[in-house]
């Protein structure tokens, strides 16, 4: 059994013997007894194991090392000691697979640096043990939201010609035999696996408007990659987003899901992940849980950019950058204006030439129907925009901005074919993440983490 | 309101005036009256709106265009016509978006070939309204599986820096400029993204086997990558995975939880996508529904390759290839087996020579402990193994096979670490869903499919 099952109806396993498997995590001796700290993954929670002199083969379990897999035959208790309520006396405790003296996760507090280090063995690490299942439970959060709501699940694809936002460095694919290319001195795509150019994807939002247009309410989760050379604690060259795309939705609408999509992920994540997320509470950020519930039942302030500009100009405040219309908003404004309205704040009407160019532009000429939701405590959670549904105007705006009508045409057909109005927003998954979890360092909740320079494991 | 919504509880809305969004699919018009075929994309039914010249605006409305998006305000009637038992009688219709004439869709019986080129038109067809929604339903039962049964799902890394199965053409990433080392006749990895060669994943297993040493039951459901130069109609560039590692877990208890979770998806998606599934049961394959019901209530046979070659070489077959002990199988062999069953197959202990590194080695020497699954009518659904944890065993293997150890240090050192009994299967999600819908091509079941020279939208 595992421990997950047994924590489910301990009551019922009292002074029943059972079999369980897992890894000793860590092992206290004594000169008669010892315990050891088990845990099988299943669940975040451990047992502790006690052993002694009538226990078959003391001499071998004493010589158990930290790290090993083991199988334990016995019988479940209360226990005495402090600090768990039950235990186990064991009967039989037998080495399923040892564990070298160099095994370099000792039980111990590590550096985050030196786990990253460790990367293929950091996840059996409690912090990694709590983030790594808060993101698996995060991500069927997600999954449920939407397809309990009818949302279609899109698979975008990942190998791609096009660039959605028209910026973003890329990474490119390809077949060719680069040494070939040097040493020859010819490029030639019509040899390459698509016979043209090929990079990773930095969204799927434009295949995802061509579904909305025909399952009306659809979602992407998925992987995409930024080929930036830029090494912060926010920045990874993989990551996964959710962009969900709504058709006969306006920016009213959209903020209408993003809102309640996010207090839907928050709280089933308190509720499937309780264990995980009081650890991170206790350890990674005092007043987590406080945080997320607090989410969960606040408003959500909608408010215009020109609005935010004017009380930021207002506010007494020694800015480092002066904030400005028809400018983008810095890190320090948006801690501002959560903490000034208290709560999440969505805001709207953005000026048109720091968005994308397929964002609906207003009637005022200045601005376009884009939001930015800001969390307080993670910033920028989701950008998002009615899309420019009018085909005129859309290819005016791609003109103006030197976007590329060529290789667009299908883009811009949609509009031709039966438009309508329509919104979307992406989420970064690793950004939900981070404000989950309270973990700082987006390298932390990725499994194994693409950086400049860093492709391990 | 959404057609789904309305479906859910049709006797309620009854005799009541509502307001739906969508697309005129079909439009039949008279002289006095019409009728609008609408759909708006949230569920596989349409329903039909009737108007007449008593209806706001009639001349307007008759002349909408097939293809156009529309609002509809009107009344739920029971219908007098065939081949509905209820629709709208309209009171206003107005146009929320154009169609063009050159609509590239008509309401028509068009080719595969031609849908597949009008990609991002197709999901309005028929065909694809079912088999996109299937995917996104079959993809949730997969979720909703290993959720329920507690497993960690796990996003392994895309670019990587290691070949799983040492075969398998790849796909280079990269960011150095490559008109540039053709002009400079320079190929300097250190000035790439990572500091050297990286790939597109094609398979999530290794990082997958790190992460059920800690969370015992985990599983994967991402993209992979073949750079084969294979144009059939099973092969695709990029495509879905499902690959599941269970720790403490032997070869039958693998095949358990293989048969569980497929029969688990095939009742999910009968349950879940009704519609769908009955469209392909009658415009697909014939016979669909009975196929996947008598799977669900199959017994699955368990026998031995080398048993499988025995009832091969006794069969009255004129064989294309003839079947030889130690040796893989032929399709026509699949198909005989199954049929010889009557029923789906899981083919054990394969000769090790035609298998992988990392399957565990048998201890007579000759096989691996690795299996495949064979289902009528889709030949090979699954293939996994129990992988070897015994670290001199591995490395010896990987000698003999000529498979590099120096950057896979990691992967062993899985064996000197805690290391236990160990199983996994990988599963690809597009040869499922071909299972699922009866659709042969897997362009078919892949939204934007990429296959050698092809990667449009």
């Amino acid at each position: 059994m595992t421990l997950k099952e047994l924590y489910g109806e301990i009551e019922k396993y009292l002074d029943q013997t059972i079999e369980i498997k897992g890894w000793i995590r860590r092992h206290r001796k004594q000169k008669e007894f010892g315990f050891i700290d088990f845990s099988d993954g299943t669940c975040f929670k451990h047992i502790q194991i006690v052993y002694d002199k009538e226990t078959k083969d003391f001499d071998h379990i004493d010589a158990l090392k930290h790290g090993s897999a083991i199988r334990v035959l016995g019988t479940l208790v209360k226990s005495e000691g402090k600090g768990q309520d039950y235990e186990i006396k064991a009967q039989e405790v037998t080495l399923e697979g040892d564990c070298g003296d160099d095994y370099p996760l000792q039980p111990k507090q590590h550096s985050r640096e030196f786990l990253r280090e460790i990367g293929y063995l950091r996840p059996r690490a409690n912090l990694f043990q709590a983030v790594f299942r808060i993101r698996s439970v995060a991500a069927m959060a997600i999954h449920t939201y939407f397809q309990e709501r009818g949302y279609v699940y899109l698979h975008a694809p990942l190998i791609t010609a096009s660039d959605c936002e028209g910026a973003g460095e890329m990474f490119q694919v390809t077949t060719l035999d680069l040494d070939r290319v040097a040493s020859s001195g010819k490029l030639d795509y019509n040899k390459d696996f698509f016979g043209k150019p090929a990079s990773l994807t930095v969204s799927g939002q434009l295949q995802g408007e061509t579904f909305a247009m025909a399952f009306r309410n659809i979602y992407t989760f998925g992987p995409t990659f930024r080929a930036e050379n830029s090494n912060t604690k926010t920045h990874a060259s993989e990551f996964w987003m959710i962009e969900p795309e709504m058709a006969f939705c306006d920016l009213n609408g959209l903020m209408d899901i993003e809102e309640d999509m996010l207090k839907f992920i928050v709280k089933y994540v308190l509720e499937h992940a309780k264990d995980e997320i009081t650890f991170c509470d206790q350890f990674v950020e005092k007043g987590l849980i406080e945080k997320l519930e607090k989410l969960v039942s606040s408003r959500f302030t909608r408010i215009t950019h020109e609005e935010v500009i004017k009380i930021l100009k207002k506010a007494k405040v020694d800015w480092e950058f002066t904030p400005e219309y028809g400018e983008d908003i810095a890190k320090e404004h948006e801690k501002y204006i959560t903490e000034y309205f208290n709560g999440p704040v969505f805001i709207t009407d953005w000026p048109k030439d720091i968005k994308a160019f397929y964002m609906k532009q207003n009637s005022d000429g200045k601005t376009v129907a884009a939001v930015d939701l800001e969390v307080p405590g993670a910033g920028e959670l989701m950008g998002g925009s009615q899309r420019e549904e009018d085909y005129d105007r859309l290819i005016n705006r791609m003109n103006e901005m030197g976007v590329p009508v060529e290789g667009m045409e299908w883009y811009l057909n949609l509009r031709r074919f039966g438009g309508c109005i329509h919104s979307g927003f992406g989420m970064g998954f690793e950004r939900l993440l981070i404000y989950l979890t309270g973990v700082e360092n987006i390298r932390d909740v990725i499994p194994y983490p693409r950086t400049p320079g860093n492709c391990e494991f």
